[in-house]
């Protein structure tokens, strides 16, 4: 499992007073950002240009709404790891320990120029199988 | 059915060339939104306090990438309605007439007072009877 | 003068009721990319890579808030056009006729390629020089 | 001064590969929430409704071009204090040591039931002050 701290900002929010539903699935992203910081940087990803890991299905459960300045953790984990694809499952709790959402995030590798699904890279599906223990 | 034309927008776009995947539930509110303004005002909704319609469950699937300067149709249906809840389905359009995204949010009326379940007003619900048709 | 209407959405807005700050940046952009889908399209600018137009200075005056729902008017207008640079000016006005907001925005000329100023584009400078009459 | 960490997001970034000029601001605003958490909650400050800081006045001057994946440092720096208003200045600097982005924002206090300014809280007035020595 990987944890991301962060914190329900301005931005986040919108008139109803709580966080804008689409939000929450940026937040979660940049949870996986952070993941890939250490396992396989996004940044080195889109220079190489060798493959891209397009979001092809995404999700959120909203449980309770997040309010402004709230701190959360976002705990993400592997829900399914195949050739060429992986699954993501993230909890964003608040600190009284409540699940306020669930995402899930299905990821496919594919080739930049021939945009056909091609196997993840060795050194992020490592990374990824630590995930899973 | 309810049709909302509109374009992606750099702020739409990431650095991967494409519509950020957040971006498309917010494009699908938007749609969501126009309709809302002639059937249930939002502001009206926000400024009477008397009911809220927070989005319980979010989900897209991503087919085709869309690119900045695109211009998309959304179509809006209704999938669900139910005493307390609804359901709505939104198709992404490109003009080439394929469907980039299909997106779906589960929204449920609720007491702001008392956080607890009510029926879906009566304006709205006739609103989203016609979208049915 | 070129004017682009649209509609304050919930995602502008943040948990103190009206639209945040910044997004009333990302508002004046929509409207330069209306008047560049015309005059000089973007996707065809970025895709051709020959010139970039990043911006090197804005700035907003904020005299009133906007809400959700509010319908406005932005009016672009040009500023200053120098050889390697272009300077625009909007107005954000909600339908009672005042100005909620001025933004300012300066565009350089850059060539991707040696990351120098260049001369703006004819076809570019021709659009924004009616911009200004 | 009051230092912030962070990084570049995809969230950030837009189809020209760099950070969307009006994100700038909203990484600014992130310093400046940061800030608040400890001097001033704006958590604290919505709720109890008896001040709001909006700001009347942004400008960026963007230097360099921020990358995905990219660290940097926010250094915010109190530019003038007011009776009732207060400016901040940010510099937003990769790890290189360059400033990649200045920031200014003025803000000023204002009572939302009268919507006159009125003078800034002490306990804000004090954090403000601390950051200018």
């Amino acid at each position: 499992m990987f944890c991301y701290h962060t914190k329900i900002r301005l931005h986040h929010t919108d008139a109803a007073g709580q966080v804008y539903f689409s939000q929450i699935f940026t937040l979660a992203h940049e949870c996986y950002e952070r993941f890939l910081d250490e396992a396989y940087p996004l940044d080195t990803l889109l220079a190489t240009g060798q493959v891209l890991l397009p979001i092809v299905h995404a999700e959120a459960d909203y449980h309770q709404p997040l309010k402004i300045a709230e701190p959360i953790t976002i705990e993400m984990a592997l829900a399914r790891l195949g050739d060429h694809s992986f699954h993501l499952r993230y909890e964003l709790k608040p600190d009284d320990g409540t699940i306020a959402a669930t995402v899930k995030t299905s990821h496919v590798a594919i080739d930049p120029a021939t945009q056909q699904s091609i196997e993840i890279p060795n050194d992020l599906r490592q990374a990824l199988s630590n995930l899973h223990l």
